[in-house]
């Protein structure tokens, strides 16, 4: 049985040594002082070690069942959701208004990173509940809030999101659920809807469904689509469920992982919907929680790689097998730890240093979503669009990698269900591609991101980049992150200056690199959230912190980063440069 | 549901236009015109399309039970096996003194990547028996062969090898099951042996288990080991089964894949074991039947991403969705095909430039063990054994890379178990795990066979590269093939010679970078055969080849192979020359 210890001092680390949360200037962050988040990561880290990882095994194993129209979550589920509501988890970074705390998104990212490590299939119930509330928050009007919020963010009620349909996932455009306009201003929504996931369940009353629908003079494409609300019950006046809508679950999906996780077809036949936000503008609604949602996936990846890295390491302190070839470490042992193995280690450390970059990028990223909404800051609101398909991405797709690394340090037994390491494999590989799969967050990246406001943003981060190196410019604690991320930066600059050069003229020269970029995009951030950690950890000991273990460990593994992963970008520059043209040399029936 | 189709025609490429078999001077080889190969191709192509993969999927949604110490396979797996049986396939490069066809083992191979792509779980069965039969072949006496082996080349008994315990793989000196002996000469075996792939079932008569086992006055560790025939059902005199031997299955794992594949934990309890070879050798009866197994394994890791990505094409070429970015494609139909998006372009061009390599890699690999064996060549023995574990490793690693690829174009469907895509990714993931993890591998590719015989291996290798590069200087169409063969051999020379300064002092600088190298290696070989892949087509072309479209598409691809993935050894060598300091600067604790 594999076991999760929420990383609760990393986590403080990068709120408070590296994103100094509790000084900056954006609205509810001068609260989060240090004792107060440990406090909510404590708690969160209880019901995450105690309640919901003893679930994940057996939850896999298990998975959901659809039985005369009921899906059913696996035994203790309904047990450990009734406790994440009993603590308010769901509305801890949602408004007072309607029954949260308003805590920043940052805090919400925090706790989730916790959750989705020890349950990833149970807290996809919450996450998508989240993403629902996000846009009646963004699109519904004042009554739709009043009806739905409270509810929502209490988890009374749960929420979904239903956009791909068996002919159209990522093109929309194809849809064919249709909407009816009503003479009482409703909707009949009809058609069908796969791949939703937490789309029925036993745990809650109720669950709101967000739609995306073709009602009529929209136009073609995706033009003519709206988004709206069609509840499992219908909801009365006073607040109370009537009748049953018509809609239903036709399957379950039987899939890789995630297997307590509900995933839908969902039939919609005559049901009753309600238009959220403007008619014909369903896109846009949905595009406007795209962010939030991409950043939820992007840390469901390496969330997933957190717990199965946990796991490796103590499988390699505690498994003896051979012996270290420059002499025993175990002496009066069998044998040596695994650990004791060069290429063991090498393992660790790429899962290790991954992970504790991935976190800290992540979480900058959520501070960037809490600046742009609670501060009106444009500039970051640009910058986190543009390094948003990047956490996606990047994130998903290296953490899965990771995980896959994770399990090949247990050797056989990694392939053994028992042993926990492939399930973590198997959820983690679904981040790669719901939520826009990562080849489209790269086309997202490269195709609109980059040229956003006239390319400002990338401009504003190659700018962030060149500030740091310049500031820290001589310190030669920092030379083994500065000088790799300066050459990773040049890469990344390197590859942009090509895109303009050839893209404008044969956009394919620019896709064809696309995902190529997204990594090295990737690598760059990580190296820069990494030698911000190393100059804070260096702070930290200067300032005569405590716990040097800690800090130097945080060091050494930022040195490794820099040193064997970061020199990636120059394979992803020279394959961005070879262009399109052996990438398009056959013609389709030559494959 | 997938679908097979064997690729016999590009098999009949390696074969003929890339080895020229039937004019080797390898005994056997002359009688392998292409008229004969391509009919043995096609009739296991038919039995592969027709009869094996149309049970994959099944097999593996409903895998193996045990009951009452019987282990049930999948429906229509005997029916199957049966089929197997009766043409005489296990034979094929067995000898006819037993009841083969003597083909050479290449031929075995060829006819093995077709019933891997098709089934894996199912043709573990017969690779098994097939290691065993080595086995017996190579350290058996005139009565065990006699006994055995024509049972087994036909199938009516199938074979596993047993060395793995609860506490001990890779370390085989911390094995605990014993071997007494008797008085009657034979051995009383008891222990217990997990993942015994293949370990019982109910298609055959009787199943050979062949056991290492600790015999009295062998000293420690790996020194006291032995290797032992256990029958399921012991053998009389004439040949007919008589009573249960003391081995039964403790129980079948749970899997992230392969289920068809009965994982056994076999129990031997006071079980009659008769000596194979000599006493207290058993680690190099074992060792000589390696290589064999190890190319068996590399085969797995590519032929499942055969079948992965000949679904993955399928797939993208019917799949509507999206516009081509330079103009419609498909203007009369609702989108284009996904075959248009560079980014999708990319992933197959990954896949294809890699099986094909992977192809070519593997036969040329086939066929120095018919030149090690039949022409009793030892520069040839020397060879294939410097290259097995990155066959082995490489190919695995990139194998299941190619899977993971081939789902991910499937976007949501891939992750969906009735679009078959998970199984190929879960089955291939086995393949860099087993016979050896792939770290260990990389550990014996850099700590035994580069210095075995002072360096002579690796030294011939280089020289081949070399001569091959001088030997068609100058020939401009095959420029964008020998610049970068050049200079990705030029890395694999540096890292090598980095192991060679640094490695003596300091082991843990060179297995620091045995991962990275073993890769290295593993694209030079590919960039190897991929150049000497054109230089066939282009003589073909020069030879008025008919099917021009086949022999330009293989240029086409191998040119993507070298533009766009063979500079990955210019990251390898980068990362192995960081040497160790960043990989073990950590303690053990700090983890």
């Amino acid at each position: 049985m594999p076991s999760y210890t929420a990383p609760t001092k990393d986590l403080q680390f990068v709120l408070h040594d590296l994103l100094q949360i509790s000084r900056s200037d954006i609205p509810g962050y001068a609260d989060l002082e240090a004792d107060f988040t440990a406090a909510i990561l404590d708690e969160a880290a209880k019901l995450g070690q105690d309640v919901l990882a003893p679930l994940n095994a057996s939850g896999d194993s298990e998975g959901c069942r659809l039985e005369n129209g009921v899906v059913y979550t696996p035994k203790g589920f309904k047990q450990a959701f009734d406790q994440i509501k009993a603590g308010g988890w769901n509305g801890l970074d949602l408004p007072e208004e309607f029954g949260g705390q308003n805590l920043p998104y940052l805090m919400g990212s925090a706790v989730g990173e916790i959750f989705v490590s020890a349950n990833m299939a149970l807290n996809m119930y919450q996450g998508l509940t989240h993403g629902a509330i996000s846009a009646i928050l963004a699109h519904g009007s004042d009554d739709q809030k009043a009806t739905y919020l409270p509810k929502m963010i209490s988890m009374d009620w749960t929420g979904t999101m239903n956009l791909t349909e068996p002919h159209c996932g990522t093109d929309l455009g194809l849809m064919r659920t249709k909407a009816e306009p009503q003479d009482d201003g409703s909707y009949k929504i009809s058609g069908q809807k796969i791949f939703i996931s937490a789309g029925d369940h036993d745990m809650a009353e109720n669950v709101i469904h967000l739609v995306l629908a073709k009602a009529p003079g929209g136009g073609e494409g995706t033009k003519g689509i709206s988004l709206f609300i069609v509840p499992k019950f219908l909801v009365a006046e006073d607040g109370s469920l009537g009748a049953r809508n018509g809609v239903s679950v036709g399957s379950i999906e039987e899939k890789m992982g995630i297997h307590a996780n509900a995933t839908c077809v969902m039939n919609y036949d005559d049901a009753t919907g309600y238009l959220i936000g403007d008619l014909h503008k369903g896109m846009r609604a949905m595009f406007t929680m795209m962010n939030e949602a991409r950043i939820g996936v992007g840390l469901q990846g390496y969330a997933q790689a957190v717990v199965a890295y946990e796991n490796a390491r103590s499988y390699a302190l505690d498994r003896l097998q051979g012996r270290d070839v420059t002499g025993a470490k175990n002496p009066d042992g069998p044998a040596d730890p695994l650990i004791v193995h060069p290429d063991v280690r090498r393992m660790l450390m790429d899962q290790k240093s991954f992970v504790e970059g991935a976190r800290a990028f992540t979480l900058w990223g959520a501070s960037l979503i809490d600046r742009a909404h609670r501060a009106q800051d444009k500039d970051a609101d640009g910058l986190i669009s543009l390094l948003t398909p990047v956490i996606k991405g990047f994130l998903t797709d290296k953490g899965f990698d990771m995980c896959i690394q994770a399990q090949q340090v247990y050797g056989g037994h990694g392939y053994i269900e028992e042993w926990g390491m492939s399930q973590f494999a198997r959820d983690a590989r679904i981040a790669m591609i719901y939520e826009g799969a990562n080849g489209v967050q790269a086309l997202d990246l490269v195709g609109r991101k980059l040229a956003q406001d006239s390319g400002k943003h990338v401009m504003a981060f190659f700018e962030m980049v060149k500030t740091f190196l310049k500031e820290n410019e001589g310190d030669a604690r920092l030379e083994g992150f500065l000088v790799p991320l300066k050459a990773a930066s040049k890469d990344l600059q390197a590859a942009g200056m090509f895109f303009m050069q050839r893209g404008m003229k044969a956009p394919n020269d620019a896709l064809a690199g696309s995902s190529d970029f997204m990594h090295l995009f990737g690598h760059v951030c990580l190296g820069l959230v990494w030698a911000r950690m190393a100059k804070a950890a260096y702070a930290a000991l200067d300032d005569g912190a405590t716990d040097r273990d800690f800090y130097e460990a945080k060091i050494a593994t930022g040195r490794y980063y820099m040193a064997r992963q970061l020199p990636a970008t120059a394979l992803h520059l020279a394959r961005i440069q070879t262009g399109a043209d052996t990438v398009m040399a056959l013609d389709a029936e030559q494959f």
